[in-house]
């Protein structure tokens, strides 16, 4: 059966009850945006948190209206659904999109209560844990005591590991995917010259651009950043190659010749459209500061995660190089170190980054089999 | 003998006799920027040319004045001078600054004898084969009937490879060095990123700038890109890791915490002092229509190439994933076809695509080895 897709909002830390961030300032109140699907049962224990990646929003699956033509379904629906990988016949999934974001959850965009205007920069840096504390407002308040599984990729998986650290009690199993226990330096090279590519617009003024034009340009560029990043080698050999976008000889001027050109530009263009260019600085400068082992010391870090008795299923992609499987595997030895109960898998895919954002029978059939085996 | 370095200049197409460019246009007068050290010897069978990579010049070694201390040397000092591995007792090396550059030679910033001003995006379009073209004319004026060898990294590299094909009874050996048969998709999307990032800055003004402030943000921006992708994961790692640039918490807010945050930044702001964002624009979008074997039909080109008999020596850096190992042995491996004489070495290194610029005997001593060889 499917259910009637909704964006539903939850609002928490009205003053003076403020959430604490990890940087010690207040925030308040916090309205946090999500989906559900499916039932949660008389027991309470069919509940699967699924975290979005960094650009992704709370819509994971279905259709907002009965028109199915004219707009696109959630961004996970190949996973989520009657009889899917993450079978909402069987289980309770919840979609919240992320703190810090611009899809409905506050962020900077939002109204600053202090002054009746957008926050711009003066919304609080928020972290992976501040994300995630925020998450767990919204279980509680949806009467949920343990979920049985949190699961996610990319910055969705820093949030899976940071549950299993800051509330091992909760969680009974977790599926990282395409993620990383810390942030590389190259991942934070990345990061940091898309967020230099929007400070550079004049158009952000310091982040108060929200009564005018705001920095379309930078945050274009920053997305086509973002875009090679999420792609591989052989996925660009394979979907543009050398191809021109004419198909005629080159333009000699600075016009898009390559098919690859015209791409970036048109992913970038789209993004603008959607994205808020203050949430880009902030959601990726959480993903830089994440750092499993070192924000909560080693030993003791992994003590939580072993006391959780959590099951793991890591998975990576060969062709991920943003957070390539040598730290996917880095992450098994960890979790394995403290005797959690972990498998691994690494599936050969040449479309890079994105892979699990793409329909694959071996995703879903990974991750079903998994839950049924809970 | 160390030589007095200095940098000198050769000008020729005056019209009526412009260049005829790879798209049609002409163009003249040509100014190229050269430097030479040792001699040429009385048969004229001992010089050596040097080809730059993208935003390098003509000063590949030793310096300007007596004053060693406040002055830097030559882009590959290491390499280029007397007892070292392009042994300048022995060889009479010539390195030209490109066409299009800013480094002395005719590029986007130089005056249009037609306007009076700067060209800007009045440039024509060159391509590498136009930049050789122009080389060539510096060896012919020169006195230099065939060339011992042409060596380059990177765009320089390509540099080689053309050489071979414009004028293959000119070359009696080629060292293409960290470099590529044609751009790869992945290549083409990183310099469309640092061209738009130019591009999307105001002050580039659609190229016209050179009587106020430029692109300096824009400029800056597509540096760190730049910088990124001559780098590798590991040589980061090693280098910056989560390294903390104060040593001390977050700063929470939008400053550069890590190390490899600083970098960049200082990588691009030092740039935007020496370098022309015009010339950042023409010599990327060259790079990417180099393609050795599309653009003179792969059995003829390779024909011309195998009608050279000249010796290749090829090498490849191990992390060099701008222009990886496998895309030089596609290179080896077309060479052998039409029967050249062909070695190549891969050199493991984990410092990435700009390891040809750091010293390392391993590069000299093969080097060296393969010219006294000939």
């Amino acid at each position: 059966m499917e259910d009637k897709v909704e964006k539903r909002f939850f609002t928490y830390g009205k003053p003076p009850e403020e959430q604490i961030l990890e940087n010690g300032l207040k925030l308040g109140p916090i309205t946090i945006a999500y989906e559900t699907h499916g039932q949660l049962n008389a027991n309470g224990d069919n509940a699967i948190l699924i975290c979005h990646a960094f650009s992704g929003d709370s819509h994971v699956a279905g259709y907002y209206s009965e028109d199915k033509q004219s707009e696109k379904p959630g961004w996970w629906d190949f996973m989520v659904g009657p009889g899917k990988g993450i079978d909402t016949d069987r289980y309770f999934v919840i979609c919240p999109n992320l703190l810090g974001s611009c899809m409905g959850s506050t962020g900077p965009a939002s109204i600053n209560p202090a002054t009746g205007k957008p926050y711009g920069l003066n919304f609080p840096m928020v972290t992976i844990g501040d994300m995630v504390d925020a998450q767990k407002k919204l279980i509680t308040h949806l009467g949920i005591k343990k979920l049985l599984s949190v699961i996610g990729g990319s910055v969705g998986g820093m949030q899976v590991l940071e549950w299993c650290v800051r509330y091992p009690d909760m969680v009974r199993s977790a599926i990282p995917i395409a993620t990383t226990m810390r942030h590389s330096a190259l991942a934070i090279a990345f990061n940091e010259v898309a967020r230099q590519a929007i400070m550079a617009d004049p158009f952000w003024n310091k982040g108060d651009y929200y009564d005018g034009k705001g920095p379309d340009l930078g945050l274009s560029v920053a997305r086509m950043i973002g875009h090679v990043t999420y792609l591989s080698d052989e996925a660009m050999r394979r979907r543009f190659g050398r191809n021109l976008q004419n198909k005629k000889d080159f333009s000699f001027n600075f016009e898009a010749d390559f098919q690859v050109e015209s791409y970036l530009r048109y992913q970038g263009s789209k993004f603008v459209k959607r994205f808020d260019a203050n949430s880009l600085l902030y959601i990726t400068k959480a993903a830089d500061y994440f750092d499993l082992v070192d924000n909560v010391n080693t030993e003791e870090n992994l003590q939580d995660l072993c006391g959780s008795k959590s099951k793991f299923l890591v998975i990576s992609y060969s062709s991920d190089w943003l957070y390539p499987t040598y730290q996917l595997k880095e992450l098994v030895q960890a979790l394995k170190r403290t005797g959690q109960d972990v498998s691994f898998c690494e599936i050969e895919a040449d479309c890079g980054h994105d892979a699990f954002l793409v329909a694959d029978d071996r995703l879903s059939n990974l991750i079903r089999g998994f839950l049924h085996g809970l």
